[in-house]
């Protein structure tokens, strides 16, 4: 048994939707179950590596049989909290809101976006993918009176810390954060970024490490 | 004087694009120099945590005076290679690739747009940005005639491999990788993902953990 209040590492939780992801592809291709070699080689992912992370969670695998496809995706769907619903907004509906009320696979995953709020007059009423534009003066009021778990924040940076100030008075549970100002959670609502800038910036770095090291550790 | 062999561990090289950033704030407000501690402070990051970074690369802080901004700036700005041009093409000209063409910080960074390649044939000729939409069956003859550092990806699931194999046949450096696919990279190309979907899963995993270890860690 483990210690109730070890904390699991970022990186282990960054690999579990990995996980979620390639048991999804067996389950669409049929197979009923898989070794954690067979699953290594697919993942690129060393088979302790597969065994150390789900240990985690509990015992899964089954020696000498591997893992149970199905089992061990609706075990990781739990873990990832897909078992429930989750309702979302959109504040900010230029081009990286529409992408992500456009893409499907956030509604087969139970994410459902209820609305989005934007600050273009012209826009308000219209609809993305069904999901009704509404005034950013309206926000607050949505906020009061409908169940939101989650917060898609994809507005300039001058708007960030105001929208910020207002949605952390209410009962969310997260935000998922697109600007580029980096946000603190608080101990009720957990932040994760998708960063675009530091992304670029981290190719950019990958590809001219070999050149960078030679320069500053001769 | 540092093993030349001794790789940067990916924790690192993830921090220094938020160094960079923070650094560029101070420079816009005028400041001159700053501790550790200050540096601390603002970025959320220890101070020692900080110095260990930077010291991968080389010694820029001063004893009792603390770092100069401009000069660590301008020396993130390398160790990031942004004090090199990147061409870039986006393959896929939907939300997210408009996205990235219009957002202007990108070319301020250095990283100029260069070509879309669009399926679409309603959209091509068209232009974002300034950036001309051309046919995806376009492509290959770009990549022959045109120097590309940077292919951005962005197209959905099913045309992923067919354009991953042939992009990888040119001298390209990186592929910005924001499809639902894994993508590996090669000896002389690299690869950075933006999975939306991971992204997503992990903030419903952040909301879920405290439950979710309570259940299986009983």
């Amino acid at each position: 048994m483990k210690d109730k209040k070890t904390e699991i590492s970022i990186a282990v939780i960054k690999r579990l939707p990995k996980y979620y992801r390639y048991l999804g592809d067996l389950l669409d291709d049929k197979i009923v179950r898989i070794s954690s070699n067979e699953l290594s080689e697919k993942m690129n992912i060393t088979s302790s590596q597969i065994r150390q992370d789900l240990n985690n969670f509990g015992c899964f695998g089954v020696q000498g049989y591997g893992y149970n496809v199905q089992r061990l995706y609706e075990e990781i769907k739990k873990i990832l909290g897909l078992d429930k619903a989750h309702n979302v907004i959109v504040v900010g509906g230029g081009n990286i809101g529409k992408a992500i009320i456009n893409y499907q696979g956030f509604r087969k995953r139970g994410f459902n976006f209820t609305a989005v709020f934007e600050k273009d007059s012209d826009v308000i009423g219209q609809r993305i993918n069904g999901v009704e534009i509404c005034s950013i003066d309206n926000l607050e009021e949505f906020l009061k009176n409908n169940h939101v778990d989650i917060v898609a924040l994809t507005v300039p940076s001058k708007s960030v810390y105001n929208i910020y100030k207002t949605v952390i008075n209410y009962d969310i549970k997260g935000i998922w954060n697109f600007t580029q100002i980096d946000l603190e959670g608080t101990e009720n609502i957990k932040v994760e970024s998708v960063h675009l800038t530091d992304s670029l910036m981290t190719l950019s770095y990958k590809i001219h490490e070999e050149d960078i090291l030679k320069r500053y550790r001769q």
